[in-house]
């Protein structure tokens, strides 16, 4: 099983800490050998590293757990090769362009049959079911909406049956973004906290390191990691159900 | 003025020796002072780096010129702004795909009246003329093929007048790859120069350093770097004409 890890804040903020914890199991502390990547959102811009490598041996997450890149949305990704061979390619997260807006897309699980729909505007590069259910996700949400959509309640609902629709075909836990919005979706396993004041310490799991937020926020700071599992052991983490979809934007939970 | 960087090879090659002379044109040597991108092909994978921060003092331009990640097409790109403000989603290399490939594209010059040519499927993300143009450009290709071509020479006459079309507008130094192939469009400074058996020493402009590619390479090596201006003193460089375009796979020219 692959692991995600999520964030949506209302300033720009590093995932260091979270980053760290998960990057442990990527080798280390959890099975998940076969490559990594995580994508920042800077405004529209969106910065995206890859690698296939393990995590806990890579140059570049290195650079990526010490060099604080701040960032209001963040997806990140670690494999354990199922389905498509480990590549650069097939290395989680997936991007692409839909409404001058930059996609970002994760996956864990496997969803049998995913590669018999068709795809009309956008085409995997890779080989993993996880890139073609994203070029389906979006294929549909363009074929719906050719422009964006005036309310955003017709996106979320549109999205949520696309989730449900996938998760039909199997294991379909998923964190997708535009940049504003931070969309998840629970099969088997995700969990979510919020941070906000009043801050406290938090303690990784999977490596004796402990922060304490007080010190690192300021009070109008509001920021969510969302993981496969929780990250820390002294902190109320929401575990989500089966088939459920949660929307978080600026840190705020809006659906 | 923005400086190009660009490389062809039959085996994964490093780009380091000249990232570091492009580099140093980066606010030091240079006056490009709003930021730089590369993109490294891996296969059918994409990997690219973007920092609006000078690349003198970028974090990530250390990675990129001290690890030597290796690859047959890279493109990379010096920005100094002119259109659009400085900022990740407007720093080249832009990417999008077409038929399942990922499409790199940078750009110098500027390009009066572009954004008033109708996009179809691609949307730019930033505010850039020059991503107006990458997006016109695939929109053309996509609706003159669907499907990709069966012939390469169809898509390479293709290329040839979309870039001669998108001249007339302006200053038009391209670079563009699939992955496979890397099209170098020159309007007013663009040289390149192949490197195979017998290899020799070869120093750069900008910086006092040397290499003596006989001892790094492989008899069997071809590699071809492009930039905006020739980077090393005592190799010998074809500049380009006004207006011409070469074509380069796996490190040889094929137009």
């Amino acid at each position: 099983m692959c692991e995600l890890l999520g964030m949506s804040a209302n300033v720009p903020t590093d995932i260091c800490f979270s980053f760290r914890g998960l990057m442990r199991r990527g080798g280390q502390t959890g099975p998940h050998r076969d490559g990594w990547g995580i994508a920042f959102y800077e405004g529209k811009g969106c910065r995206a590293f890859h690698d296939p490598a393990p995590s806990c041996e890579s140059e570049i997450a290195r650079l990526v757990s010490s060099y604080s890149i701040k960032s209001c949305v963040v997806i990140s990704h670690i494999r354990r090769a199922n389905r498509g061979r480990v590549s650069l390619e097939n290395t989680h997260p997936f991007t692409r362009e839909l409404w001058g807006r930059v996609w970002t897309f994760a996956h864990n699980g496997q969803l049998k049959g995913i590669k018999e729909r068709t795809l009309t505007f956008y085409e995997p590069v890779g080989t993993t079911d996880s890139e073609h259910a994203f070029c389906w996700l979006l294929d549909q949400i363009r074929m719906q909406y050719p422009e964006p959509p005036k309310s955003s309640g017709a996106l979320m609902r549109l999205i949520r049956d696309l989730a449900t629709d996938l998760g039909t075909l199997g294991v379909f836990n998923m964190l997708l973004s535009d940049g504003r919005y931070l969309w998840c979706h629970c099969a088997t396993n995700l969990a979510w906290l919020t941070r906000k004041a009043p801050f406290g310490p938090a303690t990784l799991i999977d490596e004796d390191m402990s922060v304490d937020f007080a010190k690192e926020t300021t009070p109008d700071d509001v920021v969510t990691v969302v993981a496969t599992r929780p990250l820390t052991r002294d902190e109320n983490w929401t575990v989500m159900k089966s088939g459920e979809m949660v929307v978080f934007k600026g840190g705020n939970r809006v659906r």
